[in-house]
């Protein structure tokens, strides 16, 4: 992808380098490079970063998928298959944008820098080592940042987002036989490691969706006044939850409170089991070691060091309690800071803007439940604004199966991209 | 494996035939031929019904295994590989016997009736029907059983076995979304299938081995003081356990509660998950459908049919109180009932005196904690004695990784099944 990137933009005159970040931690895997591009150098012009990902989530025909995941399929007026809008169609936006120029011949607005990584489904492993390094060499000069990697609320009204939560993953290992065990021969002799890693689960939050780690909701920022009146602008509705759920599963019966447990609430999900029997059908087995995935999204005030401490202490105290002969052992595999902006700046501005010249209505402006672990580095190391500009729907599918990108959401993007562009070039910067 | 053992028994001047059993229910796959074989016919002789199965247990090479599962290995004493000991080598014991008769050019003591399944792992469909149906037919005029399908208590010293447990083996799916959902987006705002789940199968067993379905375990018969004496007997000790498990994870400290754990009382064990996230790494997702899969092992008195009322009753209970708007379905995968037979019986002395005459020593009476699902059919709709003689150790790792049979125990084996079939053409019946 890396290098399917670097070709399309050499083609189109883009200085490129694969920035290549070495192994990751305690592996012999070489992570994927960095793509770093810069489209002109008008010392006249602003310079205006952006930032995709190539990479995207796994992806299997077995987990439900009516195509090939890794196959893209126009129909119905959608682009559909992995990465289609998290982050592949947004990252060939932008490359649409100076294919876009040079054909009608319009001179660029700005000079843009190109920051395309590899590992955003993994945590950014590396990215933020390359922001501190190169702030003031490669991303030296920068006025703006721009992220397209988020969606829209809901499926038909445009948005800006100025906060994302943070996630912190973690993977709960416990393990006692040496290898898998006959459920006749040995049920009953032997500490189960799922039974115990069950009981560990049961206890970490409720079918309610109440994180029940002691500490966790006392760092949660206070809601204020004036915070819960924002919340009553937006334009939301439970049938746009109930659509992209394709369920009535809510856990809340209003948008404002379903909102907050997306935006500003932390939430803690489970994701699976590594190393139990995962197949279809029947197997009488007792799994040796097994992992449990779990992942908890993080909020203003709540920083990854002092979930950690919460989350280790508790669980340790949970499975001291449980009394098992088997071990355990907790693992934090990525995590990655909340952010939460203002959006009263010009770059906002030029992205209102430039919503409102291509799809006549003026954006919303909203948080968001998921995480992009860069944006607030970009933040905290350049010292400029950054600007969540979304190309996609919220029915997308995300992480899903099915993932798609409307072909109308992939084309008023572009004009989208290219008209932020052209008023971010202009923009007073108040 | 059908159409292998019908080409070396045919070979062998065996009578085959492959007795298909239509589709499997619910699907449009085959079941596999059961392989009925007579070998002798003469009516001067007894008729000992013999039974094994071909097919296996599910085995990957990232399951752990250190060689390839479905090649078989002959090193350090040992024959490795998926079905060495359940029940491929048992099988082909059988069909060594046949062999060492003929090139030994020794009269075979009886008419060998052979009945061998490639179901035993998934509930042994179709094999209950067709031994009603051939009840009266082809295996008319059996005298005796016997099944060679489990396993020595440790590794030292032979057994015969007159009691196993039975197996009703559950589903669990919880079921919402239409498809998975991103955890930073839709967490917090829908119920989790999987954390619903989760709360449900902590409610099933507590991590010391108790059964928490009331009513279970008031179908068990209580401990006599005569019963409680046998276990003093049996040649067994904790280090056998923490061998065959490589581990000191049990549940009980003494010898005879452990035996009694896996024989005569039931045990409830948790196998995995399928649909939820199970691969190495991490992936934020909500999984849409998850479907836990758990057993128990039955035994005297509890019936299948009285434990699905027990389970049913208690896990829609348990789901009732969890207030989720998800899906819950249980379905019973497969059942057996449990066994137990009395071993004073000439079949139980045939078995006794040619272990003596191979291994030189009497065997231990044993009972299993596995299940058979077919010895009670054989036993009840037969209505002749049925005796388990077991080839392999108690650390061959049926169902688990690096499954093995010791050379040793093969060729004894084969002698042990040789030798009980002269001294069961022989003995009086009592």
């Amino acid at each position: 992808m890396a290098h399917f990137i670097k070709t399309e933009l050499t083609a189109l005159g883009v200085e490129i380098e694969l920035r290549e970040l070495g192994k990751q931690e305690g592996t012999d895997v070489d992570l994927p490079p960095i793509v770093l591009g810069r489209y002109g150098n008008d010392p006249k012009k602003r310079n205006i970063l952006v930032y995709g990902h190539y990479d995207v989530q796994p992806a299997l025909v077995e987990d439900g998928w009516n195509t090939e995941p890794f196959k893209l399929i126009v129909k119905d007026g959608k682009l559909i298959g992995r990465g289609s809008t998290d982050d592949k169609g947004p990252v060939m936006g932008w490359i649409n944008c100076i294919q876009a120029h040079q054909k009608a011949g319009i001179e660029f607005p700005v000079n843009l820098v190109m920051c395309f990584e590899g590992m955003e489904e993994y945590g950014s492993d590396g990215l933020d080592d390359l922001i501190r390094t190169e702030k003031d060499k490669f991303f030296k000069g920068v006025d703006a940042t721009c992220i397209c990697d988020n969606y829209w609320l809901g499926t038909s009204h445009p948005v800006l987002t100025y906060g994302i939560r943070g996630c912190s993953y973690y993977s709960v290992t416990v393990s006692g036989p040496s290898a898998d065990l006959h459920s006749g021969i040995f049920g009953g002799m032997v500490a189960e490691p799922l039974i115990d890693l069950t009981h560990v689960f049961s206890k970490l939050v409720s079918p309610q969706g109440k994180i029940l780690i002691p500490g966790v909701m006392d760092m949660v920022v206070p809601l204020t006044p004036e915070e819960d009146k924002l919340y009553d602008e937006i334009k939301y509705s439970m049938e746009d939850l109930y659509a992209a759920t394709g369920s009535k599963t809510n856990l809340f019966e209003t948008e404002k409170e379903s909102l907050m447990a997306r935006w500003r609430y932390p939430t803690l999900s489970f994701h699976g089991v590594e190393g139990a029997f995962s197949a279809p059908g029947a197997k009488t087995v007792i799994p040796a070691k097994v992992s449990g995935k779990f992942s908890i999204r993080t909020v203003p005030n709540i920083t990854p060091r002092e979930l950690d401490e919460c989350v280790t202490t508790y669980i340790n105290k949970v499975w001291e309690e449980l009394g098992s002969k088997n071990k355990l052992e907790i693992k934090l595999l990525h995590d990655g800071m909340w952010w939460l902006s203002s959006p009263n700046h010009w770059n906002f501005e030029a992205a209102k803007k430039a919503t409102k010249a291509v799809w006549k209505v003026d954006p919303d402006m909203t948080r968001e439940g998921g995480s992009i672990p860069v944006t607030l580095t970009f933040e905290e190391e350049l010292k400029k604004n950054v600007l969540l500009l979304p190309m996609g729907r919220g029915d997308d599918g995300a992480h899903s199966i099915n993932e798609k990108l409307d072909l109308i959401n992939y084309i008023n993007g572009i004009k989208t991209l290219g008209a932020y562009l052209h008023y971010a070039a202009v923009e007073p910067m108040a």
